[in-house]
């Protein structure tokens, strides 16, 4: 089955959603549960809604929009990703694989096509992580992996609660959150790195992550006065989470021959102020391999690089908080569905390892997952220059189509 | 003239600040122009008005309490110090010198004692710099070195400017900023250092001050994601601050030997989150030497680190904010009149160099002027923890009272 899906509508929409939340000029800033996102998730539910979908709503906030299947009471085939974005997002980061996936039930409902399982197109709450830690959290939450009142309990950093802001956004559904059986799950998002833009390729299929090991590191020592105190009874945190970071970055490069990767993406202080030591300060940092003993190599350095900061800074460094993600396999039989429709549709694919962490990782833990990849100029993202070329895109699209309705439409006798 | 002071009454004063703006117990959080500050403010202002004295405040929020002279058209000899805290100040840092100010002229006002010229105690605004930069905003806006519209126009992290917060406060006074002449000037304030606490010597007659050259250096990258970008096209400014932060500690540990300092200590950036660099950051750092040379050699080697911060981290860096003060020699008479007050007493004192910078180091470019300084318990001072010995210290009072009384009485010949 192949439906001709209305590209110069997927793309108006992708340009509807660039408009909410605009940051610099070709950028979003639209953070999770922000009025932004209140406003393009109302926005996206509008579509669903005219494009004939049922919304569910669960207690995290993932908005699910369900086009009814033939056999309804088969578990789901969904499609999704995400539409929150950093505070110096791009237009696709995420946003293309929902609204890619909608424009596949449009399509549907267009030419009143009906599938045999259901299909579901779902946007998951809180996948950036810029303003609620940890990032990917709807997933995870959906997984099993976090506990619903753990993540209403987490906190940005004006001490608002998740629970609270989701709340007041009018986002709080009433849905349990995972616990029932998807088919499968297909996600769509842009590369985020330069390997199929360069390579002039424009099909990624994922067959796995790179390994990540992240964490935070917390600093303790004394205020002082920045004058006289003298140099050798100084225990400035700042002093000690710099020099931390600057090995973290040294063990990244130790390792780029291999690609390997090192980030200190915050430091945080108190008072961190003129004129006085700060006694507190945290970074936030991770290292990603694609080979996960280098990565678990590279985690055990940057701990292993703690006390000399710590001694050198006379300060307290502890690890308060760590995470990790990258290890998960995506499924043997989704990633065939992806390859035959490629193949079917002429459509040269590369098939690769994702840097990034997405919605899919989690889901491969509860549901058969596959992940597809579409080019992003020069590998740019997290940035208002993120760009795509949407002629080229466009074959992911068809990929994930092809593969969605094989999948739903599969006989018994595969099932 | 001797006077008997009253120390009870000036411990419970201090006590009584130490109600206003409680931190940490035992410290004080009362930044410039905070409800705190209003707080201690207006209670200032009315222990001074209970002392017979007039208020007059200027229109950066300077408070000068005046004691009438029985020649009232000579120049005022002055006291004071500052009134506001760090986040995580002591009771005595600065509070000392304001209220041991208001101590003798209450006094003189129980013993209707007065001198021959008018005597005045000051609070100068924003000595700090906690929450708008730069510290002694107030004292170098009296002596003319910041221009009244450039003091108002100071923004705090919030975007708050100076002049609405003075206005908010009720503190933006009418009075001409300076431009008047004082006879003499002097400041008591706590070492905030350890040599007169180790020594057991009570008083410190501060001479001259530590050379500081400080600034603040900003650095520009890109934003990207921090996963897929490879190392060698990241633009991190974090990396870039904390390298620079870690030569700066350097260069401070290199001239720990003849008692130099560096300090970071601020470090901010953007977006400052998970999963995305950041393409700005700023570092606040100093550096301090009691040889004036050697200090602006601090200061070069400072600057010489930065091209290979901005090099290895691939961003730009530049110096966008710089300072300079504790080149100011204090006033050989008023010197004098602080170790004749001592020998009087018989109080031993040092004579010593101030490795913090202080009001009293601008009043001594419009005016004679002198810094005394009290003993504090292990130096320990921008923390909860400050202590001085109450006993020790009362001799630093004394000899303030002593040579302001001779100030204010010398006979016209020696004028």
């Amino acid at each position: 089955m192949t439906l001709p899906l209305d590209f110069d509508r997927l793309w108006s929409t992708i340009d509807r959603s660039a408009a909410i939340g605009t940051g610099r000029p070709g950028g979003l800033c639209r953070p999770t549960l922000s009025d932004a996102d209140r406003e393009m998730r109302d926005q996206f539910v509008h579509w669903c809604r005219e494009a004939g979908c049922t919304i569910t709503i669960d207690r995290v906030g993932n908005i699910f929009a369900r086009r009814a299947g033939v056999d309804d009471a088969r578990p789901p085939v969904v499609m999704g990703s995400h539409l929150d974005t950093t505070l110096n997002g791009g237009r696709y980061d995420g946003i293309l694989g929902v609204l890619a996936g909608l424009e596949i039930l449009r399509t549907l409902h267009d030419h009143d096509v009906r599938t045999d399982a259901p299909l579901e197109v779902v946007s998951w709450t809180n996948e950036e992580g810029t303003r609620f830690a940890p990032p990917m959290l709807g997933a995870g939450a959906f997984a099993g992996v976090y506990d619903v009142d753990w993540v209403h309990a987490r906190t940005d950093d004006d001490g608002v609660r998740f629970g609270e802001a989701l709340a007041r956004i009018g986002y709080a559904g009433e849905a349990p959150v995972g616990g029932r059986a998807l088919d499968a799950y297909f996600e769509l998002h842009i590369e985020q790195g330069p390997e199929l833009d360069a390579a002039g390729i424009d099909v990624g299929i994922v067959t796995r992550g790179y390994t990540v090991r992240g964490g935070i590191f917390e600093a303790r020592g004394e205020t002082a006065h920045t004058g006289p105190c003298p140099m050798d009874e100084r225990r400035n945190t700042l002093v000690g989470a710099s020099m931390l970071a600057v090995k973290v970055n040294d063990i990244g490069w130790a390792h780029h021959g291999t690609r390997g990767k090192s980030t200190v993406s915050r430091i945080v202080a108190w008072p961190n102020r003129p004129g006085i030591l700060s006694d507190w300060a945290q970074i936030t940092c991770d290292v990603r391999h694609e080979d996960r003993d280098t990565a678990l190599g590279m985690w055990a350095e940057v701990q292993a690089a703690v006390p000399a900061c710590a001694r050198d800074a006379r300060v307290e460094i502890a690890l308060v908080d760590q995470w990790s993600f990258g290890d998960e396999r995506f499924d043997e039989g989704c990633l065939d569905l992806l390859r035959q429709a490629a193949r079917g549709l002429g459509v040269p694919a590369r098939e690769m390892a994702s840097q990034a962490g997405h919605d899919a990782y989690h889901l491969a833990t509860v549901a058969p997952t596959a992940l597809i990849f579409a080019p992003c100029l020069g590998g740019i993202t997290h940035n208002h220059r993120e760009e795509i070329d949407r002629t080229r895109a466009e074959a992911s699209v068809r990929v994930l189509l092809g593969a969605v309705l094989a999948r739903a439409n599969r006989p018994l006798s595969e099932r």
